[in-house]
């Protein structure tokens, strides 16, 4: 995906610090194309200081005078909005329409995320100028999103489908030691079970479910080499001291 | 899920506007614990203007002295975290990180999210308490991510988990008529081809694609009953005002 077949439309923005922070969470996502129409105060000062090191995508976001300047040679036009629409439009939520925009850039077209005002959003003009509408489906308690938090949540989804190929499927997958083998699992619980016997926690006449429940344990969380050499250094030490006695 | 059994934790906080921010993004998405450990400042005037609504998660948010109580009786302990620790530790991203909390809390267990320090995270000593690491996969041009939003992604994660059974699969999940039946959209295009013919667009001894590539147009929107009648009202008119030349 081209990064720059994606562009953020922030429609009559009132609060330059919002800016800022769509500047920031657009940055920190790989992301870039900013276009503002008829935002109420920018250039600003409390923009530039939300954007943090982000203020680069404010320098050259650009500044237009209508919706359908900014969207004009877009492909596909997404529009953000809360539910229940006079007339009901297509609408999926962020991950679904993240799929759909993130297709549509490989396809090296041009597109558009449209986001509203702060208090109320777009008009029904401006989302009938979308191909598609994307709801957040936040809490009927509290459903107003803060702009750049809205943003932040649609540019976080297509980064997601950016990345997809290299985050790690299990939460081990980035490990610094191979994996115990299973020979070497089994020499362990004898050597467990050996020194559990000598210090008298395990009654061989009677062992009932002790080694299952320690295999069981072991086995859920599977032991690298070095732990298992730490666990086998502290059996080993464990019936030294033992012997002593 | 009981939402009351996932906890937001965040370590000492710098600004009272962030915490704010987390408290407004966590109502947002339906939840409502939250703890704080050895905050700056706290409370705060920013941190209720920057909640907005969510004025009331701050009133009855915890502040602790350590992690350690903030997490006690807590049976899944998830950690925030940038790449690269001494000793790589299970790590996953918040999609993977959010399923594994889900589980979690449907078992009613009581699951922490831990937050660390605006400007350096949580340190390595606070992330050895955790079971899990969760990382945001940021453009490496711009990985710091605002600590309100980090909590948002996590919130939105855990959101779409809870009500992933309601969201629309379909664009047109929600609409205000029934689809056109394949009946009815032959009328349309028999309609459709008599007038063309009529107008002089169709020249029925050679027609080319044309129709084909209209009922691929039309084909592809599905168009609804209101729709189809307004399209046929379109093409009687047509075929009125051509007769009376």
């Amino acid at each position: 995906m081209n990064k720059q077949n994606i562009r953020i439309v922030l429609v009559n923005t009132s609060h330059p610090g919002n800016i800022g922070g769509v500047a920031r969470a657009m940055k920190n996502m790989g992301f870039d194309q900013l276009v503002l129409v008829e935002p109420r105060q920018f250039p600003a000062e409390e923009a530039m200081w939300r954007a943090a090191s982000a203020s680069d995508i404010l320098e050259q976001a650009t500044v237009v005078p209508s919706l359908e300047e900014a969207i004009a040679d877009c492909q596909l036009v997404v529009g953000t909005s809360a539910r229940g629409r006079r007339i009901p439009w297509p609408v999926l939520d962020p991950r679904r329409c993240a799929e759909q925009m993130h297709v549509a850039a490989q396809r090296d077209e041009t597109v558009a995320v449209v986001f509203g005002r702060e208090d109320r959003g777009l008009t029904n003009e401006e989302l009938q100028l979308c191909n598609l509408h994307l709801h957040v489906p936040t809490h009927e308690d509290y459903t107003s999103l803060n702009l750049a938090m809205a943003v932040q949540i649609v540019v976080y989804e297509l980064r997601m489908l950016a990345v997809a190929d290299t985050l790690p499927a299990q939460a081990d997958a980035e490990w610094d030691a191979p994996f115990a083998t299973a020979e070497n699992m089994e020499r362990y619980y004898e050597h467990l079970e050996q020194t559990l016997a000598q210090i008298g926690f395990l009654d061989p006449a009677a062992p009932r479910q002790l080694m299952s429940r320690l295999r069981r344990l072991y086995g859920r969380v599977r032991l690298d080499e070095m732990e298992l050499n730490i666990l086998r250094g502290i059996l080993t030490e464990t019936q030294k001291s033992q012997a002593k006695k």
